[in-house]
């Protein structure tokens, strides 16, 4: 599919490394040649890689933990105003081809607005929402545990909502104390495989059973990998959310979860290149409330782009919103007519979706089914 | 679902029965107490079954073959005449609840163009398309079969696009010939449970292979019964639909047939209330191609009803798409608002869908996961 | 579906409730009328709805958490002793209905595995497998949490492989400290809605990490809740459970979470009844590694069983796998034929699957599509 | 996946083709270099590309309609002697990788037994079932067509039931009057788009109403291209074969169409690589009923295997009783353990399932999630 959207894409800055060492993440061979010069590239080979794999704009966002892993307030919020700053830098060479997530320190919900509203006031910086990497850490032993569902943070929602900036929540690592207590046995269970989607789980579910999405009704929050496993579990969190037990719960008493997804709250596909959890998602969540996402460079350009465009048994129409249409209505700074990226919703036909050899070179005639792509290699196994 | 609306629903006046006896496909109780009774009913129980079960709005068409199964063309031509004019008197009653699809001779097209003209022409008569009943019959001995897919019919194509009236193909029985050949002998084969598909699935994909959805690119088509098991095989039509082997088939050489779904070709659920099949449709044609109905009175109004409010699987969008939105996007003149039906989109809320137990009289509070609905009815089946 | 077996259904003692005051989890209204009698409940209530839902079988087992949540070794082991025997008067009543799981203290796995080897070796006690509530629980402030993925514990798992014992690992609550870290704020996600998952779903996956499976490839273990969400996940898991990154983790090189399943890894529908969930689950790990079960008594019987007769969307033979046939592979002292609960496998027809007229009072003809049950009710909706 | 069989593949002999120019099926280019020496073929570009795809047994059968398409009677008994004694001689080179479908003339009931009974005596000749390519054509016209749901012909059932012969039943194009009717304006429809699933599919169904299954219950009937449709039709065809309105169907009164499938009745995904199908059969029917094959070499070896192993998102079990063991269990002669082909059943390991990188070279160690497949590949796209 050609006009593809990826919205959780990692992009890094040396100072970054200081509050997370992400070599742990990645020896040699494990993800890429090396995950560290991926992180600092933009213009090289992310694009080349882009370009052949029909990525047409990639959303760039500071890699997690960003100023959520630095507990020094001040600290954080200097991260993320030198982080933003050189992220502007970067999209400003390319705006038809990159666009970025605003990072922001949590430990002050006024001055995080006041950050936002910094990066958001010149369009031409590139930005089109916010990026929050789980909770906000804070002590002096990395312990204490700050959750946006806390109220004083309403006055950082309450600009995000102002502004129709879309806040990403993406996850993280566990704090020393639970990672002593239950992870550290198990460190292979601790991140990505498991303890990412668990936090950062929880944390969504906080922040809508706390009645965020309710005092900000124009609110939108995306959340990675298919939903951090909600998707599947909504028919149990919603029966078992009952508000004879729980009455003291916020979330209105006339709502369920199940209600916010595809008005407030969304998910994307990254890092997670299943297609049943994909088709599950849909029948929970319906597809105009799921967006395509790779997770580069944690995940492989071309593995997420092979997978999409040709492994997923979904209708065209479905495929081309999934890919792109539905980024430009939740991030919508994206299709701003008198913005600066210029993005405009697409149909199968302009995206080259619906019959493997409707081929630019060819595009007078389609054929269907072929699964060994090329008909000259039908006869081989490629 | 509160807000339904039923596009392939029959009715019939008396002269209807000359041409084809219906009284064959109803013995007592099969359907229904009294078929011919449900046939001539609208304001009756029809409406107050219609109340009970959720749906706003039928679109009323006379009962297959009507003017298709009546060989000379002058009586033919009579019939849809008497046909329309008696089925807007009913309507004009109750332009709220009931809408209606033009019948037509097809033996001229030209003629079929003018009568079509003629009952769009008043808006107050409350038609919002056009329904054809498969090949039209012609002959003494009822074996000439007239197909739409001949060069002849683009005359009333063009008629149909002109006026943006979607136009309902619709099955019938098979000819004398064709069924002293082959269906004789297991005559329960020959009509609902798989001549009907046959017959009218070879006409939908003749009209769409010969090009007459290229050459009228703003006609819609509609057709029943999940799609004529066409969504299923579709990977093996256009697979097969080879422009080298059939260099001569007049389809635009660029498409494919699963291009037109969503577009200008587009199912309903009438008389085939299966899950797997309306899954397998929607990832291989997308939600936004297929459209609630019924069937009435072949097919029990609660039947449908409870499969679709209660069994279905699919995310609260794409239920309130299938079961309402997506009518007033094919048949515009349903939503128009100079219109006399004034009939708008609604999301899951207004139409009480998502969590079972959000019901008028406790609307601000809503359960979920109570499959054995009532609550004080939980400890017994029901 | 007539003969069904239910395998995740709890009972209780009075001594049970010293270590876990159910009465939070349901006050009156929310889960029946008495949570309590009904937990203390056999042959009353809760078998008159079994025989009214089709449900043959029931395996009881002390309710969560058990001895899990008794610090005291010694008052652990007095209470599991306790609650075995008495399951074991119970059970011993009606053989032919019920069969039970043995419970454990787990603070020492040697003296586990004497009390399943005690309980083990009189079938007429009708034990068929163990219940272990996740972890056990020890120290004076019950902060401290044993996992059995801890080396030692593989005394207790060779037990269990050579008496051929599955093991159903079952949720339980959060420990106070990590209540208080994370949960207290949004005690509605601390348990059943979102926190069990959590804490069972990370730990069954540490003893699948941890090899456990591998020296014991006999062993079955079994886990609710429709996989407790690893289903879905089950590709992001298996992708990075990466061998490069974590070389020290003890799971066979060559093996993939992915493939335990219906080989050592089952799951059961206890509490999820979501067809989506179901469809994935059997698209990810097949319809041979899912079992039906309903929770009872914090779910309603009807409930269960009404979504399994009447809504799942799958195929006669899938159908009585998952309610019957898989649980007889799995505990396989069910289907013993010198056992004492002598249960066979049976077909569709049998239990009643296909057709949903197929009543047995009219047994010598079926009708299908009949969602709205009775003939005699079709024109009114229930 | 390793160790395929693949059930629904053509062969043929130079005089296979007087009764029917192939010719017309496949200029140039359309189906491979050329289709006659493809289907000439045996051991040369046959097993090499089932050695490359994982294929590890073709079970062969002449080439479309063979007998069938001969009217007289004395030519049509000798087309299919001669083609069984040819295809026993090729087979009987390489009876690991090869079997074979006895050809009949259906003329006589009598002799079809007779002849079936001659090639199935000794075992050596490799036949593991029985190829009927649609109706038996007669008369001088071509145009009558004879079906086997008359009466007459269950002297060949009884003979099919009592050695335990699958009987494929494969289509063929229409006969010259049905062929003027309805299909000549329209040529790219009557074959293997369209039409060649509306005639099999009739008469399969013909063949079970008619009460063939009931009478001969061990009888098993096997179609291919995913099931001529049925499986999406099934809910429609069972709740119209309506006995109320049919009181004369033959069809045992207590059996749905649905109930023979995965007992007597099987389909294959011979030239209809479509995964929403593929999903909605196994929701219907049941993966037990569901058998791979290719239709080569009107299909591309490669781009059918492709689909399967690497695009099909079943589960492992799934896919290998698809892959393999299911051909097993139905064409029982192939696992015949005194017979000549000597297959076994075998599990996901065995077969390579699971893990994308779980390759022959490399075996101790898996790796999943490589849509791109090998690693060193997944920076650029393949």
């Amino acid at each position: 599919m050609y006009g593809k959207i990826a919205l959780e894409e990692a992009w890094a800055i040396p100072e970054n490394f200081k509050a997370y060492d992400v070599s742990s993440l990645a020896p040699k061979g494990v993800i890429g040649d090396d995950l560290i010069a991926n992180l600092l590239d933009v213009h090289g080979t992310r694009l080349t890689q882009m370009d052949s794999n029909g990525v047409e704009m990639m959303v760039l966002s500071l890699s997690s933990p960003g100023p959520q892993g630095v507990t020094n307030p001040k600290d954080a919020e200097e991260l993320a105003t030198l982080a933003n700053d050189r992220l502007a830098a970067e999209i400003s060479k390319n705006l038809k081809r990159f666009a970025g997530l605003v990072s922001l320190s949590m430990h002050d919900p006024a001055q995080a607005g006041e950050e936002l509203r910094r990066c958001w006031g010149d369009k031409t910086k590139g930005f089109v929402g916010v990026i929050l990497n789980d909770y906000q850490s804070a002590g002096e032993d990395k312990n204490i545990m700050m959750f946006y569902d806390e109220e004083k943070y309403d006055a950082f929602w309450k600009v995000a909502e102002e502004l129709g900036a879309p806040v990403y929540l993406h996850p993280r690592e566990p704090t020393p104390l639970i990672y002593d207590e239950m992870w550290k046995a198990r460190p292979w269970l601790a991140y990505s495989a498991l303890g990412y989607a668990h936090r950062i789980g929880m944390h969504v579910l906080g922040i809508v059973t706390a009645g965020v999405l309710d005092r900000f009704p124009r609110l939108k929050v995306v959340i990675g990998h298919m939903g951090e496993h909600i998707p599947y579990d909504l028919y149990r969190i919603d029966h078992k959310l009952n508000r004879a037990r729980f009455p003291n719960m916020p979330m209105a008493k006339d709502k369920l979860v199940r209600g916010y997804f595809g008005e407030q709250l969304f998910v994307t596909t990254s890092g997670h290149f299943s297609t049943p959890a994909l088709l599950c998602a849909m029948q929970e969540i319906g597809s105009r409330a799921i967006m395509f996402s790779i997770d580069y460079p944690f995940e492989s350009i071309p593995n997420g782009c092979v997978w999409f465009d040709e492994h997923v048994a979904v209708s065209n129409r479905d495929l081309v919103d999934i890919g792109r249409n539905n980024a430009l209505r939740v991030f919508t700074r994206l299709a701003d007519s008198e913005g600066v990226h210029g993005l405009e919703e697409k149909g199968p036909r302009e995206c080259g979706v619906g019959g493997l050899g409707l081929k630019k070179e060819r595009e007078r005639e389609v054929e269907y089914g072929l699964y060994n792509r090329d008909w000259d290699k039908r006869l081989e196994r490629r």
